[in-house]
């Protein structure tokens, strides 16, 4: 049985946003599985010195444009959010807190943040919505708020963060591992596609 | 007839090299014509406060990486070069002098230095480098050596790089526009292709 493919995302991310529409199906028409691994992107950003696209002179409006570009070329529903981008702490480690409970929940729980975000332009960013989204799909509200103050919660994002950076050599979102092999941006797809189909070259 | 895609490149980009392999097969498919556009992305890079791949933390190892892994996915001949970037102003400036001339013969001269610059790691940085690829395809030495020193030459070159950058908002190479469009990055091609078979989305 080969290793799952590894999806590493932030939820601020557009690029990661529209792989995450993509990345399953790529996967399952390879008999694949996907293991999503949100990690926090800002970490990068202080450590290489660079900044979200929108920020960067010259690019920021080509990014905006080719985000809706890429989503509306695979009909994904998308619109860039009034507030861009958002500390992206609560989403993840309600992530990993389900996760921790029943993997398919969360991937359901990022699903659902994910749309949130970038389908319907709501603020991500807050903690309160992020304990609606996880009451919306049957988790209780308290239980949440207290499990995202878990040391165990906090300890697993701060390592997917850290090995991610320090060990895989991540620095964007979507990042994607394919035995062993990276790919950076959603724009990588048909790449990682023929990599898996082909084995590699 | 539509008019010709256009390709902006620099001599001394990995991607515009892979994409320069490309750009005229996929436009041939559609009965489509390529215009090359040779600038300076050194000029972006001082406009935007960015580096090359290359010398950005982080993002070193896996560029150098993906510039093989790319051009192998193409069977495309790739060696990075010890030196690199370099300066391409001589290169850009015989462009542009032999395509008022015979647009024809400046291709051949694109493809031999992006082949002797990424193929065969030769410095094509070097002014002599240049004349000799130039007399190489039939071009008197002299007369090119004097041709890149003709104000009308200089202010091609400067021209293109600064509507690139100002009017069309180039930020890399390659940055191709179809129609308009404008798409940046090798990588894109699939998606270059896609949007001139159905005219877009």
């Amino acid at each position: 049985m080969a290793e799952p493919i590894e999806f590493y995302f932030d939820f601020s991310s557009p690029y990661g946003y529209i792989a995450s529409h993509l990345i399953d199906d790529v996967a399952a028409r390879h008999g694949r599985e996907v293991e999503w691994k949100p990690f926090l992107l800002g970490a990068v950003f202080k450590i290489a010195g660079t900044k979200p696209l929108t920020e960067v002179p010259l690019k920021s409006d080509y990014s905006r444009m080719d985000f809706a570009r890429s989503a509306r070329m695979y009909n994904i529903p998308f619109a860039m959010p009034a507030k861009f981008p958002i500390a992206t702490v609560a989403a993840a480690r309600t992530f990993y807190w389900l996760a921790a409970q029943d993997p398919a929940l969360a991937r359901r729980f990022a699903r659902a943040a994910y749309a949130a975000y970038f389908a319907e332009g709501r603020d991500l960013g807050d903690a309160d919505l992020v304990l609606g989204l996880g009451e919306s799909l049957g988790v209780g509200r308290e239980s949440l708020a207290v499990g995202l103050q878990e040391p165990a919660v906090k300890d697993k994002l701060k390592a997917v963060t850290d090995e991610a950076i320090n060990q895989r050599g991540v620095f964007g979102s979507p990042f994607v591992f394919v035995d062993g092999q990276g790919f950076w941006g959603a724009d990588r797809l048909p790449m990682i596609e023929r990599w898996i189909e082909t084995g590699g070259w």
